[in-house]
């Protein structure tokens, strides 16, 4: 006898939090296709050689490699053939690459799918989890206006899936180095050690941080901490503010013949502007310089969203705007923007915070069994109600009643539908709520319109 | 530069093909949930100890086994520590034992996820494809009338997926055993050989197979061989034919004694009765004695379902009744019954025999741009249309019309919206249909409706 386990790092649910996760997945596909996205999948592994061109080392020590067992028993020095991706990215870079001449650009794919690392076992970390990712590639170029499109995407989707209050924060990294630049942090590298500090400021603190950047590490001047760390608190408090301060950060950088600062800040204004046209409340998105991701890859928009009653989760949709997503792959230049949501990870913390509970079981009714003899009729009533799209199981087995209703409440399945001998004489089915307790005959020809009604929230 | 690739034996789509193939996992899920099964997704590898319990040699050669960096280095001689799952059968039997007592019986699962096996690459044959699996599994017992259910899900499923008309055959194990019994191949292995070719039939051919079982493999004289091929030869073109010959059967071997026999007549006919009560369609289900299913797991009821206009592709949808579903893994008997649909090879090969095209976009309206500074109006038309259900994309930069309508054509996007400031001077729009080619004016203000219905068909 083997003990049935999974391994570590993976989120594996009973069916109700699994029809939970799933509504979840749903809000979110719905919504990405609502504003236009097409759907794409890829397969979970990729050749080795394709996915392992650019990572680093640290991907790298993360991966997963797979291997069938003809290639176990031969493998050589090198590295296996194959790799399961780590996430979404690189496969849609891999993607547009092969089959760039058979896409209309802008390209506009959704992808949901899991994604693998081998990160080490911790609570709340997975090994496995969901990424659902939306991108619009350009070829050559890509106008600056899809950037304001991912926020109107994060707000339908963070809107329906009701999580409470949340706030799309908003940045752009030329705008960053700008500024940096302006500071006498003019190489790359060190802006983004810098920027990397700042990152940790909601994790680690402003006096940490401070003390990181006018230490030996850094060694950067009281002065110029006090400027950085006064530049990175702002956060908008409303879009005129927004708008104020980034005006006002043109022409700071117009005065003083800062470029980036100048494309940064009107970029951002842009962007900001075309978020009020497209009808966002002025109070779930804000400018926050702050706003790094800790990446090399983003070059202009960036991308964090934050649950308002709960900061301690962290972001929960982040993205960017980046130059050129294959390079590795393909000579064409094609830049793009993006967003992707880690719904493993976003369903758990929701769970562990008490945001989401087990659902409702997708069975929305149980026919249950009276008596042996009226199995025919059971079976007539559940083929109406699925024919008129309710979600209908049969009780099979005419047991103790008391046992089909708790088989019922266990499974979490709202409505009860009993015709026994006497019902059918009168042409009736009883049908109990479990939700509310409450039992009521109904009309045996109009019970699936009766249900179709309840379910739908009349009564 | 590497050359953008995927691995051999994985079907990845275009977008417009998988729309196509995503609306058929929709009406696969849709129909496994009208019928109340209940979703249940694991993890897409196993620890390999877990997962390869009880499969032999065969099954073993075409694992895929897993392992991180850090794992790769250290490897041993043992099995890796991790494996990918090559069905959803014996996901499912740890995932019941593990959460047995989580779980309300009987239990009625749907899974719809990839499996992975090292096949030869081949065309035609993949290494990664989906499963879309149903099982209901008691506890202790399961009924036999949820025998029954199955051809009812399948039913509704093809109906739905519209690939025309379908024969889901049944059989039953019992029935097979007790009728070979009574030729003298008492031994279950021999049985089980005898099935493996009969189940070649369609492949081989009767000559063939009869030539075989004649032959020094199975050495059975010319008598037992004529019987054996007329039984097997045996389909029923109705109902009540059906049912005629099940209980001709079941009066042989109550003759005879042939307890086998006699359970096996009297389950099945139990089954196809079940079907009419349902009501299944008369030919749309038919008795096959030739079905055995090549696996030993099965112990009573088999389907096959085969599409009546291409034979050649073969089972679309398979499975049959079990004792006991998790024996490595529980002490608790847990018998079930259940079927699975191959939609991968499933969609390969109707896209080959021409019966699924690349469907029209999920994107349903492009507003097009005639001018920068309709940019706002287009945002407004595209919230209006987004809120009111319809997938919507917007056109971010005045391009040439052609160039628009080119990318909306070349993408499958069904309706062209255009407001220019003429339009918007009279509270109009234009909407273009670009399957009919047809243009009109509708008002501004009915825009959101118009659409609506000339999507839900109405014109």
């Amino acid at each position: 006898m083997i003990k049935p386990r999974t391994p570590p790092g993976v989120m594996e649910l009973l069916p109700r939090d699994q029809i939970a996760f799933q509504r979840m997945l749903d809000v979110i596909r719905r919504n990405y296709e609502r504003f236009g996205f097409l759907p794409v999948e890829t397969p979970v592994f990729e050749l080795s050689e394709v996915l392992l061109t650019k990572s680093g080392g640290e991907t790298e020590r993360q991966v997963y490699f797979v291997q069938s067992t003809g290639a176990l028993e031969k493998a050589g020095e090198g590295m296996p053939e194959l790799a399961l991706r780590f996430d979404l990215t690189v496969p849609l870079a891999r993607y547009v690459a092969e089959h760039e001449h058979a896409l209309a650009f802008p390209f506009r794919r959704y992808q949901i799918q899991r994604v693998y690392r081998g990160e080490r076992a911790q609570r709340g970390r997975f090994r496995e989890f969901y990424q659902c990712d939306i991108d619009v590639i350009g070829k050559d170029s890509l106008h600056l206006r899809h950037d304001a499109e991912m926020p109107a995407v994060i707000h339908a989707v963070f809107t329906e899936l009701g999580v409470g209050g949340f706030t799309i924060q908003l940045n752009n990294r030329k705008l960053l180095r700008g500024f940096f630049e302006a500071q006498g942090i003019a190489e790359g590298e060190r802006q983004a050690l810098v920027l990397r500090e700042i990152d940790k400021l909601d994790k680690r603190g402003a006096e940490a941080v401070r003390a990181t950047l006018a230490g030996p590490d850094f060694g950067l001047s009281g002065e110029v901490v006090d400027r950085v760390m006064d530049f990175v608190g702002f956060r908008s408090s409303g879009h005129d503010e927004a708008i104020a301060r980034l005006s006002a950060l043109r022409a700071e950088g117009e005065a003083a013949g800062n470029e980036s600062l100048v494309t940064g800040a009107a970029e951002l204004a842009e962007v900001v502007a075309l978020l009020r046209a497209q009808g966002l409340p002025d109070g779930d998105y804000a400018v926050n310089f702050s706003i790094a991701r800790g990446l090399d890859y983003y070059t202009g928009t960036v991308y964090e969203t934050v649950l308002d009653e709960h900061p301690q989760i962290g972001s929960v949709c982040s993205g960017g705007r980046y130059d050129n997503l294959a390079s590795h792959y393909s000579k064409s230049k094609l830049p793009g923007v993006g967003i992707s949501i880690g719904a493993t990870r976003l369903f758990w913390q929701l769970r562990e915070a008490g945001l989401i509970g087990a659902a409702e079981s997708s069975v929305q009714v149980l026919v249950g069994l009276m008596d042996e003899s009226r199995l025919a009729d059971s079976l007539a009533i559940a083929g109406e109600l699925r024919g008129a799209g309710i979600n209908t199981e049969v009780q099979m087995e005419a047991k103790k009643l008391a046992r089909q209703f708790q088989y019922a409440d266990k499974a979490g399945i709202r409505f009860m539908v009993l015709s026994g001998e006497d019902e059918a004489a009168r042409a009736v089915v009883a049908v109990k709520d479990l939700r509310s307790q409450q039992q009521a005959e109904v009309p045996r020809a109009g019970l699936a319109a009766h249900l179709r009604a309840r379910l739908a929230g009349e009564g």
